[in-house]
C-alpha cells in the first residue's frame, strides 16, 4: 500500500525487556531443569478474585441469559450504579467527587493511553523511572517529553521543576509508584498541584496502587487542595481487587476543569462515546462488588496478604542494609543492586545463584539504571523460600 | 488550565439526533399517556445471550474465585483459544485468516475508533449514509473526509471514485450497511479492491453485520481476490451473537499487509500492547462459546427471529410501492419517505399518528434526507402490532 502509517512509532523503542527476561529464564531452565524458579518479577496478581465479585458477576451473566434482565448496549461512561460506588468510595478518602465525574472503562491501562486523544502538543513532564505506558502514548502522539529523575537522593519522588518559566505541560505523576513503590506525602503532592496552578498545567494521576496505602499518605491527588482546578486521576480494579484478568477502571473528570474556556469532562465524553462502547455488564456488577462492605474486607485480606510477602522481604533487605524504596505501601520493591551492579548483572546473579526472577530497573527508565524491582505477588510459601535463599546474598 | 486541547474536536458536530428523539418521544408520551409506543429505532440486540455463552460466561466466572484457576492479564492481543475460534471462523467462509492475523478486542467501536491512531496523513473515503463512528474519529485526528454518496440509483451501494488520479485513502466500507441494510455483491467488493489495489489505498471493512447474510453475498472482504493486500476486517460479537452488554470484538490485520515496507500487524500490535490490555477472561470464554456448533444453532435461531420482524417489514413496505434498502440480509431496513416528506416530518407522523419510533435518515449523513430507518430488533408481538398500525399508511 502507499499510504502513510504514524510515523511517530519509529520514535519509540524497541523495547524486549520482559521477552528477553523470559528467554533467559528459558536458557536457564533448559540447562538447568531441577532448578525451581520463584518469580518475583511480574505485576500481575494471583490470588483469585474475591467472592463476593465472583458472586455479582456469575449472577449478573445469569441475568444476560433471561429476557427480562438482559441488557444491552451499556452506558459509554459506565452503570449509575457503579458510577455512583466509585464517587462514594472517593468520599469515604475525604474527596469530594460527583457520580459523574465518574468515567469507567476496561482499565487504566487504556484511559491512559487514549488521554492524550483530547490533549493538542503541549510538553509533557514525566517522571523516571516511570511504567512505560505513558511515554510510549506520548510518542505516539508526537510530543515532547522531559524526565524528572527519581534517585536515592529523592527517594524517587522526583520535584517539580524549579524552572520559573515553566510552559504549561502535561504531567505524570504515578503514587504509589510502578516500578519503585514509593509514595508521595501530602506535602509532596501538594508542591505538584501547586507547580499545576501556576503554570497552567494538567496532572494526569495515576492511582492504580492507592489500595496498597496504610500508612498516613495520600490516596487520591482529590485530598490535595486546587487539585480540581488542575488534575485528571485514572485508577483501576486491577491491584484493588485483583481485576487484572476482568478488566475495568476509571478515570475522574472534575467537573470545573477546564483549558480555553472548554471542559475537560466534555472532551472526554466525547471522546469516549466516539471510540469506546462502555464495559461489560457482569464485569460492571462485579466491580460494584468490590466496594460493598463485604468486598472491601474481602479484597483487603488480600492485599494484607501481598503486603506481608512485601514486609518480609523488605526486612531481609534492611537487615542486608541494601538501599531500597516501597515495599511499605506498595506491592514493590525498589532495590539498589549491591556493589554497583548493573541491573542485567544482577538480574544474572539473582536467577543463577538464587533461582529468583526479578525485573531490571533499566527497563523503567534510565535512571531505573543499576536497580531492581521486586514484587510481592508470589505466594507467601515463594517469599519465604525466596528469603531463605537470599541469607547469603 | 493554559494547556492546548485538541482542537480537531471542534470540527465534530454536534449531532443530538438520539437525544432529540428521546425529547420528542418523552413529551408525546406526557401529552398522550395512553399511547403505546412501538420502538424500531434503537440498533440494540433485545433476546437474551444464547445459552451456550451464559453457560462459558458463568463457568469461568467461577474459574476466577479459584485459585488454581485464576487467570490474571490477558494476552492484549485475545486468548489462543479465542483467536484461534474467530480464525477457523473465516476458514468456514472461505477466507484464509491465521489465528495470528485476529487482534480480539472489546467491541468494533473501540477498534474503528483506534486505527486512525496508527494512520498518518492520508484522504479518507467514506460512504453516506453510514455509522457516524467512521467520521468522528477521523475528524478527530484532524483527517481530510470525501464522501461517497448512496442513493436510490445506486441502491445505497456507491462505487468507488472514477478519478484515474485518486490518491492512496484510507476507504471505509459497511457492508451489510448501518444504517441501509444495502449489501455489496462480490462484483461490488472486487470493484472497491481492485480500487484499492490499483492507488494503494487500505480498505477498512465493517463487517459486523455479517451474521444476517443468508443470500448468496460476500460475509468477509477476504473472499475477494487481492483483498489481504489492501484491507483490515473490523467486526464484533455485538449483532453476531447478542454483545452488545457482553463487548467483544476483533479486528482481522493480514500479515502481509504492508504500507513503506512497515507491517500494519506491527503497529497495530504495538498501538494495542501500548493502550490496551486485553478482554476480560470471562467474556473471551462466552464468545468462543458462540463459535461452537451448538453456540452457532443458538444465535442462528435469534438471529431468525429478527430477520423475520425484518421480512414482515419489508412485505408491508413492498406492499404500499415504497422504495427500500436491507430488509432481507440485514436487522435494517431504509425506506425512502412518503411524498417527499423529510425524515424528521416522516418521523413526526409516524410517532403522533402509528405511535411507532424509527430514525430520521439525516442522522446518518447528507445523503440520508428523506429516508427513515427502522430496525428489526424488537419483539415479533410489536413487529405485528406495527404492520397492523401500518396498513393504513
Amino acid at each position: 500500500m502507499d499510504i502513510k502509517l504514524n510515523s511517530n512509532f519509529n520514535s519509540i523503542k524497541e523495547t524486549y525487556l520482559f521477552s528477553d527476561i523470559a528467554r533467559k529464564v528459558r536458557d536457564y531452565k533448559e540447562q538447568n531443569p531441577e532448578a525451581e524458579l520463584i518469580r518475583m518479577g511480574i505485576g500481575d496478581v494471583t490470588l483469585p478474585l474475591p467472592a463476593p465479585c465472583v458472586d455479582a458477576l456469575v449472577k449478573a451473566g445469569k441475568e444476560m441469559g433471561v429476557k427480562e434482565t438482559f441488557r444491552g448496549y451499556p452506558p459509554e461512561y459506565g452503570y449509575d450504579f457503579l458510577r455512583g460506588a466509585i464517587a462514594f468510595h472517593y468520599r469515604k478518602l475525604g474527596a469530594d467527587i460527583a457520580d459523574s465525574e465518574v468515567f469507567v472503562s476496561d482499565g487504566a491501562k487504556s484511559d491512559l493511553g487514549n488521554l492524550p486523544d483530547i490533549l493538542g502538543d503541549n510538553p509533557i513532564i514525566i517522571p523516571d523511572p516511570v511504567y512505560p505506558v505513558y511515554v510510549d502514548s506520548n510518542l505516539m502522539a508526537g510530543r515532547r517529553i522531559s524526565y524528572v529523575k527519581g534517585d536515592k537522593d529523592n527517594g524517587f519522588l522526583p520535584e517539580p521543576p524549579r524552572d520559573e518559566t515553566a510552559e504549561a505541560s502535561v504531567i505524570y505523576i504515578c503514587s504509589p509508584n510502578n516500578p519503585t513503590g514509593a509514595v508521595y506525602t501530602r506535602e509532596g503532592l501538594t508542591r505538584w498541584v501547586d507547580f499545576a496552578l501556576k503554570t497552567g498545567s494538567l496532572i494526569i494521576f495515576d492511582s492504580a496502587y492507592e489500595a496498597f496505602i496504610s500508612d498516613d499518605l495520600p490516596h487520591t491527588i482529590y485530598e490535595i487542595e486546587g487539585s480540581k482546578e488542575c488534575a485528571v486521576e485514572v485508577s483501576s480494579f486491577s491491584k484493588f481487587a485483583g481485576f487484572t484478568g476482568t478488566r475495568c477502571g476509571w478515570t475522574i473528570v472534575p467537573d470545573q476543569l477546564t483549558a480555553g474556556g472548554v471542559k475537560l469532562s466534555k472532551l472526554w465524553s466525547r471522546r469516549q462515546a466516539t471510540k469506546f462502547n462502555g464495559v461489560s455488564y457482569p464485569v460492571q456488577r462485579a466491580a460494584e462488588a468490590s466496594l460493598t462492605d463485604e468486598g472491601l474486607k474481602a479484597l483487603k485480606a488480600n492485599i494484607d496478604y501481598y503486603k506481608n510477602n512485601a514486609r518480609l522481604m523488605s526486612d531481609l533487605l534492611r537487615s542486608k542494609g541494601l538501599f531500597f524504596t516501597g515495599g511499605t505501601n506498595s506491592p514493590y520493591i525498589w532495590l539498589k543492586c549491591p556493589d554497583d551492579m548493573g541491573g542485567w548483572e544482577f538480574f544474572d546473579l539473582m536467577l543463577t545463584r538464587f533461582g529468583i526472577v526479578g525485573t531490571p530497573g533499566e527497563g523503567f527508565g534510565e535512571a531505573g539504571k543499576g536497580y531492581f524491582r521486586l514484587t510481592a505477588f508470589g505466594s507467601a510459601e515463594d517469599t519465604e523460600e525466596a528469603i531463605r535463599r537470599l541469607r547469603d546474598l
